[in-house]
Order: structure tokens, then sequence, then C-alpha cells
């Protein structure tokens, strides 16, 4: 592999409410996952986004999410299979709207928080997601965890599915995450996270929290913005990749 | 004039409430007003209708509003001319997404509630969601009172601008509507309205609240489902019209 | 047993939108379970309803729900348990605020949709509730199915619970609710629900689907008005125990 | 005067949005203005800075607002006054639940944000919310701009009315506040505003923006915490009317 995307979660402020260094991460990463509205992003911050993110050529993806604020979409919510497939439908045509009055495009959808964890293993829910890209834009590609209910579904429909992989995380030996309520869930040395990013990059491995070695296929590397130390640790693991020669690009750009 | 169409404000339950008979008005009307769930108008709900309306050839508009669930849309809410701009593209993108995963496309917007009010005379609110449209996309008409800030504005854009008419409310001499909170503001006598109607269509007179005749110019005229009799009086409307000869045709298809 | 309660879901209309027949079922109801503006009941809504109730000596309780709008609170929602307990404080604290100004208290809490169903086998829930009415308020009764976790933690707390059985349901004869979406599930003719009725009532024995006889002990049978004949089955089932001599009042009055 | 009282918008967090560094002025102030969840502050935010200020001895009111999440409750909302009312007694009785789980009691109202400003010269609005007082619990205090319509009606009906100045704000010579659109509205300089706020509290005067001084009677000061530099101005505040002997002390204490 000679090239990588580096993603980011983006737009997440509410209101008078601000979260992450949208400005910084825009500099970093090839794409941003914009919120929806619906666990975040209000359209004025959306659209702000959007345009940021179009005046520095990174490409745009829809981060939809269960209907939830005050839990910021990350509460396991039991919606029928109807509703969720309506709700993606509305947020990507939304995001659609955004996008289109930045000049720029939806290019991907990736699920967001409790969502993205049940669309792993729950084939209702995945299959949902996947509805709403064929019935809205069967081009999106859709970004998830590798060996996941929705990857498959995807593929099986014709729609690209791209794997993913978090700079910031441990990994169970089964390619797994270590949940966040377990110790050493989430890495935190720049240098140790960019050193494991550019192995993953080049050579498909990544160590996992036993120290055993797990093969590791992704297209794009998800970094944070939303903590202390964040943005340091996302434009390590770009400068890492860089400097070993890799090319970051937008996975939607292959 | 030998053709006009006849529209209503559909798709706006929410949930698990219920409002208007939507299936009864599809088989009246030529254009759908969709709530783009931000003052009613759930993505299920929407979906559901929209599929409806694509089965009956009826045109599609987005009926953007104010965001209050509580109020239904019927508050008048000082927003900004940024934020304001963002919610109608929202909205907009939000049922334009419905309408592909549906099969059809969003044609006309039409602002809602206070909103509609609003944009008659306020400039800044007018201009916010022109901008919003020329944003999106600026082949979308604008449905909204005749002599308006908003149908100033719009046609100054080169925005296709269409006038409307009520058929169940009253009118003062200066052509505007009688306010609801005084008496004699809905009529409900289905004969009377449709005699009206038939009137306004192919003379372009009105007899206003005072009993003087009006000139009133519309392309298009609302009927309501959200009251007991209301459907009735919709399909007396219908039914006057096309005795007279007249075409009953969505206003986007001429 | 010479008395029993009749309890109701009331107060469950939202701005625009009209649910259920309130000033209907506050003739027949002993206790009626207000909404709180999480799945349902915008306050003005609420007052309305606690003072219909007042006038005609209704005992109000808080029908607190996981915050679903949309949803109408009927669908499950993993709530970390101490944001379930604040949300259940905030709850009972408003309708408790709507009930000082309609000149009454608030005498009980009963959980409503998903929520009355988790808290049946989830311990960790059903104690973020009993927690919550320790806090605000230890003299609330609690409504809810008999053999329920909610109930042994209320009991065990020293908090009164009452064991409730509905009026339009089928049961199991393991003493459980038949699914909604199982056949069967509920019941429509109003002589056969009020002969159940009378006969649990009496006897404490309710028929269960496959025919046998099971003990079921309930101190409160809800009714429903929010369905086509739901107030008449209401009105036969309070018929019913009046004439079979019972006194039908608020449990909270015994 | 030997006393005066500091307070500050405190709990206006939402779900994984933090704003404002409520631990800070805890220590600086005496009485904290909670939001209630309608333009601020979700209930698991509400009940940890009620348990925090009650450790702190700190006194509780309620901030009331317009419902508006999105806008921060800063949006002019054109309420009926039948919903207002309605609206605030929800938002009062919900806080009293939080202060009655946190081992305390809510002692006073202040509006905020746009609900703020209207009540100075909105008669029906500044009605609705006294009634909401006078319904819920008439012992409560109200705190507003002194010489405003929900002064006077608050005092005509027997309501405690404790006026207010703001220590970061600049004046007109009419006593009321420099618009924050207009240039010098917002002081920044910590050691100029305790100056003004000593001179405020021993003298009742204070010096408006175009240099005349002019009369000005408050019995509570607001200080922020929500801006840079917030704190440390709220500090400087306490600390010059500490080291000139006045007594800081929460109002609803005299």
């Amino acid at each position: 592999m000679t090239s990588i995307d580096l993603n980011a979660d983006l737009g997440e402020s509410y209101g008078a409410w601000r979260l992450g260094d949208d400005r910084a991460l825009l500099d970093v990463v090839t794409s941003a996952n914009l919120a929806c509205g619906f666990h975040a992003g209000d359209p004025t911050t959306l659209l702000e986004t959007a345009r940021l993110a179009t005046s520095r050529r990174v490409a745009l993806g829809a981060q939809v999410s269960y209907p939830d604020l005050r839990g910021f979409g990350r509460r396991d919510l039991d919606l029928p299979a109807a509703d969720l497939m309506a709700d993606v439908i509305y947020q990507i045509g939304a995001l659609r709207g955004i996008a289109a009055a930045a000049g720029t495009h939806v290019l991907y959808l990736k699920p967001h928080g409790a969502l993205y964890n049940r669309v792993v293993h729950d084939e209702v829910q995945a299959a949902a997601v996947v509805d709403a890209v064929i019935a809205v834009d069967p081009t999106l590609a859709i970004v998830g965890l590798p060996d996941s209910e929705i990857g498959r579904l995807a593929e099986a429909e014709g729609i690209r599915f791209v794997p993913e992989a978090f700079a910031d995380r441990a990994y169970r030996p089964d390619g797994t995450l270590v949940p966040r309520s377990e110790p050493g869930a989430v890495l935190h040395d720049p240098a140790e996270i960019a050193e494991r990013m550019l192995r993953l990059a080049t050579e498909g491995i990544l160590t996992a929290i036993d120290g055993t070695d797990i093969a590791l296929s992704a297209e794009t590397v998800c970094v944070h913005g939303d903590a202390p130390g964040a943005v340091a640790v996302a434009r390590a693991v770009r400068a890492a990749l860089e400097g070993a020669g890799l090319t970051i690009a937008a996975f939607t750009a292959r």
C-alpha cells in the first residue's frame, strides 16, 4: 500500500456548545465525517464546516446517528428497521443539501457511536443502513469496522465498503477494539500511535493488547480531535506516514 | 387561465401522533407540500407520504419551517439570517433525500406557518429563504402570498415565484388574509368556497370580507385536510373547477 | 377485595397533535398516569389535564419515560443508570410543579412503554427508577407488573409497590403479557373484558390465552383511551365492577 | 449597604458538550442560577451541579428559558401567555425535583437570555412568568433588571423582586444595558470591573458609557464563567467587595 486516508469526525458542535478543533484537523485529514444533526451538528455549524472542508479539498462523508443529542449518539437504541432506514435517508439528504450549498458532494457514509458498533453484528440494523444508501445514492461508500455485518451486506449489494482502523485505540487479538471501559483501551502517546499506524499502513499488521501481531486491513485511519492532545496525535500520525513516503489521500480519490 | 394547481400540506404526522387525511387529499391535489421534520413530519412518515404522492403523480414541495415541533411552526421566532438560511438548506436537503428514496424529486418550496407570514414583509428572513434555494437548487419554485417580499426577492434573483390563494380563508379589501383571530376569517361552506375559487381561477377576482371585489392573481390554491369537513371542501373545489372545464395540474408542469 | 382502582394514561397529546379522549376517561378512572414531557405531554396539555383530573378528584401519577418523543417512549434505550435516575427525578419534579399549579399532588409513579417493560427484568434500570423516587419523594407509590424486578426493589426499599393488570391484554400461563406482535394479544370485546376484570377483582383469577386459570394479584387495572372503542371498554369494565358491588377508588386512598 | 450577593449562570452543559467552569464559580458566587433543561442543562448535569452548590452552601435559583437548545435561549420567541406560563411551571418543578434529590431547595427564579430581555418591557410575557411563580411557589423571589415590567408585576403580586446588575456590561445613561452588538458593550478588565462593582455596592452609583454617573439599585451582581478570563473577573469582583468590608451573601439569606 502506498496511499492511505486519514478521517476524523467533524461538525460536532451544537449551537452555543463547541466541540473539537475542526480547523486544525482539516489541515491533517483527507476525509471529514460530518455530523448530520441527529447526535450533533446544527445546520449553521455543518454549513461552515462543509465550506472549510471544501476549501481544503477534504472529502465529505455523512456521519449518520441515532436521534440522540443528549447522549451524543452513544446510547444503544432499538430502532425498527423502517425507522432507521428513513432516519438515515433523511440525514444523508440533509448533509447533501449542506454539501451542495458549500459547492461540494457527499461521497461516503460512516455510522456514528452506538450505531457504528451495532451494525458490526446486528444484521437488521446493518441492512437498514445499507438500504438507505441504496435508496438515496448507491455511489456512496460505507466506512466501518473490517469483518463486520455492514461490510458484508454492503459488498453483497455492490456498495463499496471501506475498512477502517482507529489510531488511538487498542485492539484485541481477534481484531476487535478493546472496549473503552477496560484499562489500556485508549492510547495517548503520539510517537507510539504514529509508529503503530505506520506499520499498519505499510505491513497491514497491528500489535494487539496482549502483544501478539494481528493482520488488519484498513483503507482509512480514524483520528480524533475532541480530546486534549488529540490534534497532536493526528499530526504525528500524518507526519510519520508522510515521512515513510506514503501518500495521504482520500479513499474516495482512489 | 385554463389550468390551476391545488396544493395541500401533507406529511404532518409525527411518530405516534397522526394529523390530516393524507391519502384522501392526495386524490384531490396536484401539489403536495411535505413537512420537513422541523414543525412536523418524522422521516418514516415523510418517506411513506412521498411514496404515496409519487404513485399518484402529485408534485412534491418542501414545506420548510422554524424549528418548533411543540408549536407546530406557528410561533414567530427571531432567527438570525445565517441560521435561517442553514436551517432551510438542511430541510430542503433532507426532503430531497426522502424524495430520491421515493423515486421522485422536490420541485418547489413553501414556507410554513409563522415563517410563511414573516417572509411576506420581513426582508431579511425572506432573503435568507431565497438564498437557501439559490444555494441548494435554483430550479426550485417558491410558493407564497401574492405581493410579498419573498415574491419580489425571488423574482429579482431569477427564482420562479408562484402566487397562492387560500380556499377556506376570507380576504381583506387590500388582498391580505383576515387574521384567524377575527370573526369570519375561516370559511366552511363547500359550495360557497368552490364558487369563490372558480371565480378566482377564471376571472382573477375574489370577493373580500366587506363585499368588494378584488383582483387576485394565483397559480395555485391551497386546500386543507386537517379539520373536520376539510377533505369535503377540497373535493368540492376540485369538482367545481373541473366542472367548469379547467384543467387541474401541478404548476410545476407548466 | 371489595375495592379496586382503574388507571389510564393521560396527557399524551403534544402541541398541535391530539391523542386520546382525556375528558371521557377522567369520568371512568380513579387514577391518572400523566405523561411528563419525555414521550408525550407538553406543559400546556399537562396543566390542563392536571386541572381536569383535580376537578374530578382523580389521583395523579407521573408516567415517566425514556426521552423519545419521536418513538412515543416505546423504543428500548440503553440509558446509563445515572442518566436514567436524573431523567426520572427531572420528570417527577416537572409533574409535581404542574400538579402544584393545579392545586393537587403527584401520588405515584408508573414507568411508560419500553421503560415499563425493561424494569420488569433489568435490575440496573429498575434500581435507577426506585432511587429516583427515594431521592425526590419516598412517599410515592410505584405501579408496575406483578412479580417484577422493580416491584421487589421498591418493596426492599420500603416504597409501596402497586401491582397492575391490563384490561385489554391477553396473558400467558406464566402471568406475563402476550406480546403485541402475537395474534390475540389485544382484546376488544367490552363484555368479555369486563367479565375478565370482574373475576380478577373478586377472585384474583384470570384466564390465560391457553385457557388455563392463573392467579394474579392486582390493585389497579389499566384501561386505555387512545384506540377506537377504548372508552367504551373502559366504561364497560367500570360498570361491571360497580354492578358487582365493588368500590372503584384510587389505590392511593387506601 | 453592607451585604451583596454574587450570582452566576450554572449547569449550562448539555450531554457531551461542556460549558463554563462551574466548580470554580461555585467558590466565588453565593447564588447559582441553574439552567432547567430548556436552553441548556441535561438532568444529569443539573443534579451534579445542584449537589456541588449544596455542598458549598450556594443558594439555588431556576434559570427558566424559552424552549431553544439550538439557540441557547437567546432567540426571541412569540410564546402565547398560556404556553409560557406552563413552560415556566414545568421548568421550576423540574429543578425543584433536582434540588430535592440534592437535599436542597429552589429559592428564586431568573429568566434567561431572550426571555430575560423580553420581560423587561413585555407585560404579557412578564405576567405569565409571575403567574407561574404564584402557581408553583409564591415564596420564590424573582431576579431581573431594575425598573422592569416583571419587577413591577412581581411586587404588585407580593412576590419579592431582586434587582440585578451585570459586572461585565456597560450601561447607558438611562440605566439600560448597552446592547452586545455595540462597541464597548462588554467589559474585560478585572480591576476596572471590580472597582465599578465596589462603587455600585457601596454608593449605588455606576458610570455609564458616556461618562455620566447613574444611580442603580442592585441586590445581586451577575458574574460570568463561560468566557476566557471570566472566572478571574468574578474572583476580582469578590476580592474587591470583601476587601472593602462588604459581606458577600445570598440575597435569599436576607
